[in-house]
């Protein structure tokens, strides 16, 4: 698979509307074939998990942002299901607490930044400051325009100390989104999942959609890339995050470290 | 007293040798004279502290740095004597754990920087690590002159989000600290501040004063100023940082929340 046709370029000019939500195209196979692949990844993941984990060298942000539905939660669910949680751990930025928002924006996500050997996954992240907080006028135009800058700097700063820094965006069309809410009305299974205040953020999707435009197009760089990810396709969402992942990892080039030289001749009594 | 002589303007190039560290000149009165000013200093920052925690719209950050013995804990001690504990929280930044190490270098320090209507003070800061970590090469060259860069944006996002960023360097002359440190071990009051490595230290004086003025010169910026406070004379420090304090805070143009528009009919059974 490659993936890298989903990357976008620092300096791209990402329109939405031009970038597939149900391509399939890179893997080269059908959805069973796919879910086969996954559990291939999985277990690839797994190992480069945990040679990160013992290496202790390198850190590992995955930030995962989309429309509501857009499968955030099934994408970490799949993702991540082989991986040791010791070594991995998922953090959800709901509403802001008041004390939250008692400090600058980054305050709280910085706190959950990986340390070395772990890989943190942001369900959500310090992103939404510059969408739901755009769409919603929740500070001024002027304090949010600023904000594009903030977040390369920081990302810029956790990449030079150390950290690889990889940014999902999940891309679902407008009318996948409402066969998912209505699945979540329709099904009891799904019930719990369902939000009225999902509703009336779905009537905001261009404003959305505009507003995630300005972060791929701004804050996509070298340090710290944005994928759009087709993810009308479950499936072929999860395959394409894996992929990116593994490769992201791969680069890093890590091994176990080396055993004490006497090791050999070490005899337990 | 006029104490913008001691601001370090950006694009300044700061030789530490040609700042005094016993200058008195600002202030037209003896010793016994400025600490009388300085108890009227300590009742308006009362007042100001006050208004801030009230109000609760403005964060402070005061960064004190300076070599051993410079008196970052005298001035704490002298300067915020009068203050609310409530709205002020000084912090210790001494040896980082294995997990401060586990992370970023401001990942420590952001946790403990101010929310609204309140004040931090930092008790050394980020900046050791282009310090003792400089002095020292605890890492290599290329990560921390990156460091410079990655400070000054993260104290440009502090601003653009609503915290004042001060900072004073305590500058001594290396005979004052000589003295200081000889008062630690013949005093027997003062035994328990002395340490074996404040005199190993002191055997890097040059290296010091030359990585202060790398910070002075680079990170020295309108959003957070650098105040170069002669501090051989410790009452005329304390006056300086009380000044610097309060004229910061006199700029945000404070005020108590206006009260309820019915107060003046309520009646409390």
């Amino acid at each position: 698979m490659d993936t890298e046709r989903y990357r976008v370029r620092p300096g791209d000019k990402v329109r939405l509307s031009e970038w597939s939500t149900s391509d399939v195209e890179t893997f080269n196979g059908a959805k069973s074939d796919g879910k086969e692949e996954l559990e291939r990844y999985n277990e690839r993941l797994l190992d480069l998990q945990q040679m990160l984990y013992a290496e202790a060298r390198h850190k590992v942000l995955v930030v995962l942002q989309g429309m509501d539905t857009a499968g955030k939660d099934g994408t970490i669910k799949h993702v991540f299901r082989t991986v040791n949680p010791l070594g991995v751990r998922a953090v959800n930025f709901r509403k802001p607490s008041t004390l939250e928002l008692a400090h600058d924006y980054l305050w709280r996500v910085h706190q959950h930044t990986p340390s070395t050997g772990t890989i943190a996954i942001f369900n959500r992240s310090h992103y939404e400051d510059v969408l739901i907080v755009r769409v919603h006028g929740l500070v001024p135009t002027e304090q949010w325009e600023k904000r594009y800058a903030h977040i390369c700097d920081f990302e810029r700063m956790l990449a030079d100390e150390g950290t690889t820094v990889i940014k999902f965006f999940l891309h679902i069309s407008s009318d996948e989104q409402r066969d998912r809410l209505q699945e979540r009305i329709d099904n009891p299974d799904k019930n719990w999942k369902f939000e009225h205040g999902d509703l009336s953020e779905r009537l905001h999707w261009d404003a959305y959609q505009e507003a995630y435009e300005a972060v791929l197009n701004r804050t996509s760089t070298d340090a710290a890339p944005w994928y759009v990810v087709p993810s009308d396709r479950k499936w072929y969402r999860n395959l394409v995050v894996s992929r990116v992942l593994i490769r992201h990892l791969e680069r890093l080039e890590m091994s176990y470290p080396d055993p004490p030289a006497d090791l050999p001749d070490i005899q337990v009594e």
